[in-house]
């Protein structure tokens, strides 16, 4: 198999980074729905048009270029083109224009394909307005309902954001595709986390997202003062929720597996003064893994010690899951057919979780999915010092061409 | 010795209590230099004018009432008009009344005394604008430049606070008394805590206020995404705090005293989102103890078990010391007096540090202090169910009242 140019997918690359740049930060800020993301839009249909491909923006935003017959089921590949505020250059956008270099590295090759090839550029992927709209509309899970509610943190509306772009939300309900018109769906992703790096490898093959849910948890005793109430007389919610957080490896030891995550990352002490003792405290937790009966496993243990806990220390203990999402599965056949074109290349290569959410999710609903992660440097990801080094990114480029042409020829 | 009649504390205490009061939460908003608070002290320089004492306020604000000679050393008796925002009746308000009670019984009774007794009511104990002002102008300890300084929390400058009022903030300079003029401080006080409740004992005799440390805390790691990073290759700064509130009790076990207290009350986690491992806690420690080399050993503690914490999880540590105030201690011949008469009266008491500071601590500078508490139900304070059963009230006022006559007897 030919090799793709990666001269070719950095400077796409480069091209598109200017949509949102910030001099300042060096960070991009290409919000779903912003000015800088309508405008990558626009500059992906033209290259498109350039391209010969045909090119349509649906309902939700999300931008299509195909190459081949329209009487046949496609392979769709791509990622999306929205960022966060100062985010990097790779995330998103990466699967993106390494679809338009396995494009031209197909032609200028002359690889026979019995299939059409489609290039997707999501919308709303990272969470402006709660995130995955695109890919969402596209496997026919929003709801009208949601549409009108949606709103970004500043409270601006999301059917107010889309119709300053001459969008109307009643038409993201008309942006589902037909399982009948997709033979597969590919990813290529930067990991946005330390493992490839840490072990060395080139390619990550994704075999599942991990289910995740979220707790709002809250340990009530007794605000004090500081001063006049005796250690031993006293109800703080604090020390309740540090005996948890000093339980949570144990947790996972005893129910999780390597792919568990537990994270407390929002904390909240009432009333939050140096000088008294906290009556109560606010916190989230939030837990993920690969397996809904290791996440049941997990939410279960957090309860009963969380309970016990808070019988120790004379505490209520309440909580609420805000979210609970079953993990999302790659199709076996397309992490094969990923695998051996991996082998084939020589390519160090390891099957792993994706702990973050990605489009792929979505798209499982509809079709047979598979994700290609590249390592990423220090593990940073969702800032300015986002990086993939060049030789990874040809590399995961020419594995996400291979995979297409394999799911692309009967 | 007579009695008081607490019937009359009662009256005076709910007359003071409709300076401020909040019919909504039935809570008493009589900050510093509030226009409820001058309306309070003018009704006090009525009371006194109207029970033929002399009267008069300082500079700082500070109201005097004067029974007898002009040109002998006082035994003054008080405590503070001011209260926090939804604070209850008897914080400070009690002080200041019983005084009242304690001139009228005197006269009623025709005790004699050889000293002349000076009800204070300070100003600003509660710290809107950083607190204790009327006691740190008494006791010479306050400076022009704080003076210059001091704002409140919406950033209002004490000096504008005070000039609406009518004050030149540069004659609280001149409101220092000279020890020469004092024989002795008083004050009687709500215990603002558990103890005396939970111990069923009707008084406390002060034997120093706590010394305090205030440090700020931080412990750095990295912020990873709470779905990629694996929990082992994380360096989540929140873990080293969990860790830290663990061992508090032991430290305290080990290099404390029944009377030391390590709170955290503050606690800031950084980004603080659900999905985001903490790459940065900023939490505050505040210590306490009447030793002070009980309050070194806890600091240093403190010190070496963050140092070791974050070694192990590969965490950087700072932390800054925000303050440090010594314990201040009562004069042991006033406490003596105080115990003998608790004891000739047959009243339940015990020796017991104050954890909260007072105005006290100041006056103790310039004389020989004592300290009175009488029990707070359920130990609540700064608030509007604050409370002290009347009982209570008439025991800690005819103490107060037997220690008066002893303090102003040759």
């Amino acid at each position: 198999m030919p090799n793709v140019s990666v001269e070719r997918i950095e400077k796409d690359l480069l091209a598109l980074s200017r949509f949102g740049f910030n001099e300042q930060d060096r960070g991009v800020y290409r919000q779903g729905f912003s000015d800088a993301d309508m405008e990558a839009r626009r500059w992906l249909m033209e290259t498109f048009t350039s391209m010969d491909m045909k090119t349509h923006m649906d309902g939700a935003g999300n931008v299509f270029g195909r190459m081949g017959p329209d009487n046949k089921p496609c392979v769709m590949i791509g990622s999306h083109l929205d960022s966060v505020p100062a985010g990097g250059i790779f995330d998103g956008a990466l699967g993106v224009v390494a679809g338009l270099e396995c494009i031209r590295t197909i032609r200028e090759n002359d690889i026979h394909l019995d299939y059409p090839i489609e290039i997707v550029a999501t919308s709303e992927e990272e969470g402006r307005f709660g995130g995955m709209l695109g890919a969402q509309a596209i496997s026919g899970k929003v709801t009208l309902d949601w549409l009108e509610r949606a709103q970004d943190s500043s409270g601006e509306l999301l059917k107010d954001a889309m119709a300053r772009h001459g969008f109307d939300y009643h038409e993201v309900m008309h942006a589902r595709r037909s399982p009948d018109e997709l033979r597969a769906f590919l990813e290529l992703h930067v990991e946005q986390g330390p493992v490839l790096e840490s072990k060395r490898t080139s390619i990550g093959i994704v075999e599942g997202i991990s289910g995740v849910f979220k707790w709002m948890v809250r340990l009530i005793g007794k605000a004090d003062h500081a001063g006049t109430a005796p250690m031993d007389m006293r109800s703080d919610a604090f020390l309740g929720l540090a005996d948890f957080t000093h339980e949570i490896q144990r947790i996972i030891d005893e129910e999780g597996t390597e792919k568990s995550r537990i994270t407390i990352g929002f904390v909240e002490l009432k009333p939050g003064f140096p000088h008294t003792v906290p009556g109560e405290v606010d916190f989230t937790i939030v837990g993920r893994d690969l397996d809904p009966g290791v996440m049941k496993a997990l939410a279960q243990a957090c309860r009963r010690v969380l309970s016990s806990i808070a019988r120790k220390h004379g505490l209520m203990f309440e909580y609420e899951q805000m979210s609970w999402l079953e993990p999302s599965y790659c199709n076996s056949k397309v992490v094969d057919i990923i695998k051996q074109r991996a082998e084939g290349r020589g390519y160090s290569h390891m099957l792993m979780p994706s702990g973050a959410g990605h489009d792929a999710q979505f798209l499982a609903e509809i079709t047979d999915t598979g994700m290609i992660f590249v390592p990423s440097v220090n593990g940073v990801s969702h800032a300015p010092d986002e990086w993939t080094h060049w030789d990874d990114v040809e590399r995961g480029a020419n594995l996400l061409l291979d995979s297409i042409v394999v799911l692309a020829t009967d």
